[in-house]
């Protein structure tokens, strides 16, 4: 049986280095499914790539593989990973990327080379270390025979909002294709706010929506990614609100 | 036997939206074979959609199945289909997008949730509604099983432009990543005039012809959306000429 | 079994161009993993594609087959290929795009339209001539069944820098995603130049590193495609030199 492996970077799309990354996976695992999920994420934002790869990791199937690579210390002395969490698998750097995931059953430190691509480049293991130590755990190598357990990986940057008195000071950490505004204030924040109030910038928003609806005023609603999100139905809350990514929101009772 | 299952949306690639989705096609489906036909759609731009979705579904190889998402009423009261056309299957939206294929044999009415993600994300039903849907077909469920039978979906938006007196008023629908102009007037129109004249802004174009060839003077062509295309061989029709989305074009005889 | 087809063209992921390419593979050889490396070479530049083209093909496994699309000639009088080159297989234009791999074992012009399909679009040879005889040698059709052996085809363009007196001039030929300046100055050239230093306009780089490291000047190094690149430890090259593509590079000895 073939199993998903599924891709995060901040590669991009316009240069060769996403597309190879996916060979080498199927180089090393010729039946396994290989699946993009983004290669958008800002570069060297690993923080952003946490709440990716955490919220991205949950709909995977059980026994599914993500790699995920925002490594802007490739190269240098930090480590390589696989890690288990909530029965699926994750590889990729110890630079906190991967541990936004919630039930992590075990890790492991990447200290066998012969599981790597030869000669590894050292600005792209992604291609040459991560790629092919997924491609081998999909063709059903055990992790204990290609890395060495540890209890100590660096931790998720701390990056989302907390709740205080009763109110959430947060911020735009990623502007979305459509122009929707994603905070970086989770579910369980505005699950806790009764008939919260969102303020950004000059504009005051009630209430958090199920969903967007037709109006053309700015909504709050919960993104796909489980954080606090604004958007204009059928347009663009950046250009509408004249927002960018870093700028400030708040959340409170009305 | 695998099936092939091809996406078409406007969610571009620099979110996990479209990852997520072809992941939960996998998911339901794990020896489908999935491939992104196009995630540049213009943001909520149905009519384009439309096109784009009836000139790719007549390649791919029937009994393939389709998912188009432009869904800009997602999560309110618009329908979710799945139709079946020229032998292929198509899954999406009740807003015209899959109604500019040809060859309708069957619609139905997406009514089972048993048969989509458990809470479906009320922003996304391209990862939770759809995508499962067509995984489910892709697995061989029968449409019976997971929808009710119709007969009033709402029609494409008419975007194609009318011939008038052996003439055609058009616009350009797509700028291209070569900046190739993508108007809305079909090869039918084309083949009617005889010795046709395109204008656009102060440029006329005389005839229409079957390739780019290798001048450096813009040409028109029929595009291989079949729809009358505006280039410059080796360069950007787009700067060249000045021209931008919306801008109307002409088709008249000589 | 199943063979892995790899894509690379300068068709953008915006339009459904690379998508239906990658549809009309699977519609021929419904087993094969296809994976695109990148679509974003610059339109036309077959320069940098024949670059790109060599350094993916090395990664590929033996026996896998790349479709490369960068085809300014596309519907004239231009020839399509099919090249064996260290045990795997090249398609596409006879324009000096497949030329830059090494070890060439073969090669066969395509005259036989019924392994194309029906009615080729003029300006999409791609989806409908190369696409489809990658299915067929995916599906392991011989070349000599679709095309016949040639020994002429177009060189590809003579872009890499030359070292002259110990000394190479180069330039920018691709700016990536992070703002990385890849040069056109090959890692042969680099190794040849003991303590060698970098100048790009006003900036003096001294050695090429192993890695990117973590200081917060630029770094020169070899990239991943086997070439000299300038970078910019978590940050960009381009923006902090103001550099471009096109820009000129010295390679010296101390």
């Amino acid at each position: 049986m073939q199993r998903l492996v599924a891709l995060i970077s901040d590669f991009g799309t316009s240069d060769p280095y996403a597309g190879q990354m996916e060979a080498a996976v199927l180089a090393h695992a010729p039946d396994a499914r290989v699946v993009s999920i983004t290669h958008g994420i800002s570069p060297q934002d690993i923080a952003l790539g946490a709440v990716v790869v955490a919220a991205s990791l949950e709909r995977l199937p059980p026994g599914a593989i993500l790699v995920a690579v925002v490594d802007p210390g490739v190269g240098g002395r930090r480590r390589g990973l696989i890690v288990r969490a909530a029965s699926r698998w994750l590889v990729g750097p110890d630079n906190g990327l991967l541990m936004g995931a919630s039930a992590i059953e075990g890790m492991w430190h990447l200290d066998r080379p012969n599981y790597w691509n030869p000669d590894p480049h050292p600005t792209f293991h992604g291609r040459d270390v991560f790629a092919p130590v997924a491609g081998h755990l999909a063709s059903y190598v055990r992790p204990d025979a290609m890395a060495s357990p540890i209890d100590d990986a660096l931790p998720a940057p701390d990056t989302i909002a907390q709740t205080l008195d009763g109110m959430v000071e947060g911020r735009i950490v990623h502007v979305d294709h459509f122009g929707n505004l994603i905070t970086n204030i989770p579910r369980a924040a505005v699950r806790a706010v009764t008939h919260g109030v969102v303020e950004l910038g000059s504009a005051r928003i009630d209430g958090v929506q199920p969903t967007y609806g037709s109006g053309t005023e700015p909504v709050a609603v919960v993104s796909s990614l489980g954080l606090l999100e604004v958007a204009v139905p059928g347009g663009s809350a950046q250009s509408t609100l004249g927002a960018k990514r870093g700028d400030s929101v708040r959340l409170r009772p009305a």
